[in-house]
């Protein structure tokens, strides 16, 4: 059985977790509060000498990064394709996600959601905010021109873009300005076995 | 013929340049200069709408982030095995560069190194610097493991690392705590057609 450790509303580890619900793979969850601290114990250190969720285990074997896990789970099916050139691209945008997107849309969507610092860190959080909207824009562009990020098929380039996408307006993002973003999001939802975050 | 838009000194440029030398496969280097806005003009934008280098052209079409040239390039070499769980530990090492080691370490450096603010930066740059040794810890364990960073063989995980752990002194971080790390570099050193970077 796999396990993976993860916490309930990070979109990180929704990544993994909504994939494998549609791959029709069963796997066991173990919820992991990072807000206790509990991804630093020396138990969970043990597991994953970077100290973060989501942690997959499949057969005792350990992996870290959910990007990571997304092309291991995927591998050999439609949402990872074999072609050489499709795959660069898909995991172009999944180190543009790791590297662009992540640390502005997920970390202000943490610091007012789950650290209620909207007023505190309004500054910093205005300066992340720009950044955020750059990687919004450069999605934005990409999905007037196709259906989704890496081209007229949905992968798991999308699943790992759409999970703090979808929660962005939590950090204080608008995405009115954002139609191909919004109309990608529904065709996203549409797709066989699809489930948003909870929590 | 392969074309790589790229920063002499950028240790991200630097990592698909010497991926191909290493493989014996040519291409053509076109300078560009990110410190004087030569990745924001409406030309390279229409390039690569996210206005960063590394930029590969393959027949024509474009790839951005290091990372996925690194895994597209070395597709079907010793570099990138087909082993599934291989490539998944590989990839998983290369999204903790993108997001764990790159902003600290990459990005320290950038700040002394190019423009030096060492003084000015100070605090911001003790802070990050938490954070690049948090990264440098969780490198050394695995070293003291295994050869190098996926296990007994050399792979593109362990470019994309060396990318900006062999600069990390240009930005200030003192590497000596780190002797399984300075043996690692070593052995990269050693490989086949390897060349530092330069600039």
């Amino acid at each position: 059985m796999i396990k993976l450790y993860g916490m309930t509303g990070s979109g990180n580890c929704w990544k993994p977790a909504v994939l494998m619900k549609q791959l029709g793979q069963p796997f066991e969850w173990t919820e992991i509060n990072t807000l206790k601290g509990e991804t630093r114990t020396p138990e969970f250190l043990a597991l994953n000498a970077n100290g973060r969720v989501p942690l997959l285990i499949v057969n005792g074997r350990k992996l870290a990064e959910s990007n990571a896990m997304l092309c291991y789970l995927a591998d050999g099916t439609d949402y990872f394709p074999a072609d050489r050139w499709q795959r660069a691209k898909i995991l172009e945008w999944m180190f543009f996600e790791q590297y662009s997107h992540e640390p502005y849309i997920a970390t202000v969507r943490f610091w007012v959601h789950f650290m209620q610092k909207q007023e505190e860190w309004k500054d910093k959080i205005a300066e992340a905010m720009k950044k955020g909207h750059a990687a919004l824009g450069v999605m934005e562009q990409q999905l007037q021109k196709t259906s989704f990020l890496a081209g007229a098929r949905y992968s798991i380039a999308d699943i790992a873009l759409y999970a703090y996408t979808h929660v962005a307006h939590e950090g204080g993002y608008d995405l009115n300005a954002y139609p191909a973003i919004n109309d990608w999001m529904k065709r996203l939802e549409a797709q066989p076995k699809f489930e948003k975050m909870t929590g």
